[in-house]
C-alpha cells in the first residue's frame, strides 16, 4: 500500500488483490460496470474490509482530461456582477467545482455575440457546463446544442432542453412569505415582482396569492419589473399614491425591497409597525439594510454543491445518477416583518 | 472605395491615394510610426477631407489572431464576486473588451491552483492578460512572467513587475473626506481602514490624515480589517466604546461604513447630526443604506476604458502608446456627511 503524508493509502490494486480479482475487474465493480453479481459482492466486501475510499477526482486526473468546466450565463456582462443571486451561485460554483479538482472558468462575451462565445468554448476544451441563467429564444440554446457536452442547469431549462438541474421551491417560499405577512395581521397586501417572462417570478406569485387566498384575501396592486432596487423604487411609489392603506409588501427580491423601503422612510412610514416588508434572496442587501430585512433565504452553496456532484459523477461514469434536486427556502426573520 | 451595408467605407487606401504616399507609408503615419512630419501632416489632412475613420478592432479581426483576453483575479472566487469593487470592474472591463471586439473570460481556479490556471491560460490562446487584483509574493507572478503576453495592471503592479497600468489617485481621496469633515466642524475624528498590507489603504489614510494635520488634527483612532463590512461593525465597536466622543468616521470603503452606520444607530447615534460618515466606493451599498452614503466614487468605467485601449493599442500595434493612467475620485455628498 502506498504512504502518503504519513497514512496508508488503499489503493484500486490493494482491493483487487484482496478480492483475487484483476485490478480491471475490481474498478468495474466498483463503478458500477458490467460484473458478475457475485464478483461485485466480493470486491466490495474487499473494499470494505480495507476501508478503501475511491477517489474520482484523482481517477479524473490521470486520464488525460481537461477537467474545465464552462460557466455560461446568458446576461450582459455588466448584470452578471451586479446581480446578487448571480453573482452568488457563481462564486459557489467556483468554489465547489474546485473541490471536485475541476477548472472553472466563465466567458464574458457579451449575449449578441454568440460567434466568440462558441469560439472560446471549444478553445477551453470544455467537458462540461453549468448554465447559471437563460434566457428562452436565443443564439444560446443552437450554440449548446452543438457544443453537445454533459450541462446542468441552475434553474429550469427551457422548453426543448432536457438537462439536469437543481432549483429552489419558489413556489413556497411566495406562499411563506404571504403567511407571514397574513399572521402579522397585514390586510392590504401588495406585492413587487421580478421579470414576467421567466418561470421564477411566476412560481413565487403564484404560492403568495395562494396564502393571501386561504384568508380571502388578494393582493391589493401587484407592479413587475426588473430584480434592481429601481424597480423597488418606482412600484413603491405608486402603490402608496394609489394605495395609502397599504400595510405589507412582499418584493421578489432584496434590492426591490430595498427600493420600496426607502419610499417608505421618505413618506414616514414605520416599518415594520405601519408597513411590513418581505425580501427575498438573503445576500448581501439584506444586512446592509435599516431596518434589516425579513427575507426568504435561498440555499446557494447547497445548490452549487449539488450541481456540482451531478456534472461530475457524470464526467467520471458516463451517466447521470440524478436528473433534478430542488432545494426549500427558509425565512430569516430580521426586522422589517 | 468599398461599400459596406450600402455605406461608402473610406479605407486606408483612398487615403494614401489622397495624400500620395503609399499605403503602408499611410498606415504608419497615422498610427504614430516613423515619418516625417510634412507626410504625417499630409495624410493626417487626407484621412481627415475624407473623414476616415481608422478601425482597428476590424484590422485585428482580419489577422488572424483569437482576440482572447484573460482576466485575472488573484483572490478567492467567493471574495471574486462579493467584492463590489472587484465584481464592478470586472463588468465594466467585460463590455469595454467587447467594444473593442476583444473577446474576454475569467478563470475561476482558486489561487492556490496556479497549475490549472496556467494550463488554461495556454489552452484559451489569450492574446493579453487584464489583472483585476494582486498579492504579492504568490505563484501568480511566476506563471504571469511565464506567460508573457502584453499585460495590463488595474492599480499598481507588484515592485519587480513593469507593466502599464491603471489606478485612481486614493491619496487624494482620502484627503476630500478628511477635508470634508473638518470642514462640517468634525473634531474627534476616527478612522476605519481596510488591509494594512495592500497599497491602496496606504494612500488613502495618508491622504486623509494630511487633511486633518493642516487643522492641527489627527485621528483619535484607526482600526483596520478587511474591505467588508464586518470591519465596519467590529472596528465602529471599539471607537464608540473607547472614544464615545467621536462626531465623525471615515470608512475605506463603503461597506465598512455600512456596518459603521449599523453600530451608530444601535448607539441611537443620529447621523450625520451627532456622527458624520464617509465610505470610499460608492459602489452598490452606498445607495442601499439608510441614511444614503457620502462617499468618493471610482470611475471604475473610465478605468475599464483606458486598460481596454492601452491593451487593445498593444495588441495592434506591438508598442505600449501608454503606461499608465491616473484617475480622479469624486465626492458624491448625499446624506451621511
Amino acid at each position: 500500500m502506498e504512504q502518503q503524508e504519513g497514512k496508508t493509502v488503499v489503493t484500486i490494486r490493494d482491493v483487487a488483490q484482496r478480492a483475487g480479482v484483476a485490478v480491471s475487474t475490481a474498478s468495474r465493480a466498483l463503478s458500477g460496470g458490467s460484473a458478475s453479481e457475485a464478483t461485485r459482492r466480493k470486491v466490495q466486501e474487499a473494499a470494505e474490509a480495507l476501508h478503501f475510499v475511491p477517489n474520482p477526482a484523482a481517477r479524473r486526473l490521470t486520464g488525460g482530461h481537461s477537467n474545465v468546466v464552462a460557466l455560461v450565463v446568458d446576461e450582459p456582462t455588466d448584470f452578471l456582477f451586479r446581480d446578487d443571486f448571480l453573482a452568488g451561485i457563481l462564486g459557489q460554483l467556483s468554489m465547489s467545482l474546485a473541490r471536485e479538482n475541476l477548472l472553472p472558468f466563465l466567458i464574458l462575451a457579451e449575449p449578441d455575440n454568440a460567434k466568440g462565445f462558441e469560439q472560446l468554448l471549444h478553445r477551453s476544451g470544455a467537458e462540461g457546463v453549468v448554465v447559471a441563467s437563460f434566457h428562452e429564444g436565443r443564439k444560446f440554446a443552437d450554440m449548446l446544442k452543438r457544443f453537445d457536452k454533459p450541462t446542468v442547469f441552475i434553474g429550469s431549462p427551457p422548453k426543448g432542453f432536457k438537462c439536469p438541474y437543481v432549483d429552489v421551491d419558489n413556489y413556497d417560499g411566495g406562499y411563506q412569505a404571504g403567511k407571514l405577512l397574513v399572521e402579522r395581521g397585514c390586510r392590504h397586501i401588495a406585492l413587487i415582482e421580478g421579470p414576467r417572462d421567466m418561470p421564477t417570478p411566476k412560481e413565487r406569485t403564484a404560492g403568495f396569492r395562494a396564502a393571501l387566498k386561504e384568508q380571502g384575501l388578494e393582493p391589493i396592486a401587484s407592479y413587475a419589473g426588473s430584480y434592481e432596487m429601481d424597480n423597488g423604487l418606482k412600484s413603491m411609489e405608486r402603490i402608496i399614491a394609489e394605495y395609502p392603506q397599504v400595510d405589507g409588501v412582499f418584493a421578489h427580491s432584496d434590492k426591490i425591497a430595498a427600493g420600496a423601503l426607502h419610499v417608505l422612510d421618505r413618506f414616514d412610514k414605520q416599518v415594520p409597525q405601519d408597513v411590513a416588508v418581505v425580501g427575498f434572496d438573503d445576500l448581501q442587501a439584506a444586512r446592509l439594510l435599516n431596518p434589516q430585512l425579513t427575507t426568504l433565504a435561498q440555499p446557494l452553496d447547497d445548490m452549487a454543491e449539488a450541481a456540482t456532484r451531478m456534472l461530475a459523477h457524470r464526467l467520471e461514469n458516463g451517466t447521470w445518477r440524478v436528473s433534478f434536486q430542488r432545494f426549500p427556502v427558509r425565512l430569516v426573520r430580521r426586522e422589517s416583518a
